[in-house]
């Protein structure tokens, strides 16, 4: 499998061991697998901006906070700005590549809600604020439109090719 | 924000701490916010069922396998079975639940993809099996099928109610 590149590294240094990693799984693991880096940035896409705010969104220590705010910001997921009201509070805005993440935290919530609630439990949902429903479902599609499961994709080991390119399986 | 639920628990007990929480990426992050956890749950999806090979595949140390594959056998992500061959040997299968996680490692592995890998870096790819093409982009669809950014969502905490039932926004 994918995760066998660059094996001894993973053993050696938690901190940066899947950066280098073919699989990208891997490597988004290595920069947003922590939970705490995953809620702040699912705040960050719901509209909050200031530490005060992610903290008690959060009930996060402030030390903790502050390091994974601090590591969003150099991985350019959060960018740091001027806060909109003028005042002198520092806001964090979540860039084009941390608004790239909404799929993932659909796919967490979806997942979260089909498997860890009770029946008649409350939740929170992700709606369309346009028309307040909720989003459909997420599916994984081939090309063609089919709807795959788990038994109906590979992972392939690749160089970048066009992808159209006709390639074998593994 | 769905965050400050049960803050306080959140501040006391990392391990439990969201396991109450209403927002159903909080609880899934707690399952699985773990990245060896979901690195497992990448390789069973993809074939690996024995333990010897997710070790050797993720190049994990015995004791941290251990915990995290007793962990997922424990929240039914896994379960065992007799290895296949007839042989001595258990296996992790993926359950349905855990098989439920193929959109979460496909977000992963996409946004992985385009924001953590330079031009002409090789990566690893999920392909649709049968015909060994990459699978489609993840979207965001309403139910009306329009594709929504972080911009077009909301989260609404709601008690359980049918999803064609109207209700305001937050």
């Amino acid at each position: 499998m994918v995760g066998q590149v660059r094996r001894s590294r993973v053993e050696v240094v938690k901190r940066k061991s899947l950066e280098g990693n073919l699989c990208p799984v891997a490597r988004s693991l290595d920069i947003i697998g922590d939970w705490w880096s995953l809620l702040i940035v699912r705040d960050a896409l719901l509209g909050v901006r200031r530490f005060s705010e992610f903290q008690r969104s959060l009930g996060a220590a402030k030390n903790i906070l502050t390091v994974r705010l601090r590591r969003l910001v150099a991985e350019g997921i959060l960018e740091l700005a001027p806060a909109a009201d003028g005042s002198a509070y520092q806001e964090y805005v979540p860039t084009q590549k941390g608004r790239a993440l909404l799929p993932v935290l659909a796919a967490l919530g979806q997942w979260g809600r089909e498997h860890l609630f009770d029946q008649g439990e409350p939740y929170a949902l992700m709606i369309d604020a346009e028309h307040g429903r909720p989003v459909r479902k997420l599916e994984i599609l081939a090309q063609d439109g089919r709807v795959l499961t788990a038994d109906d994709v590979l992972v392939q080991p690749r160089p970048h090719v066009r992808a159209t390119e006709p390639h074998g399986q593994e």
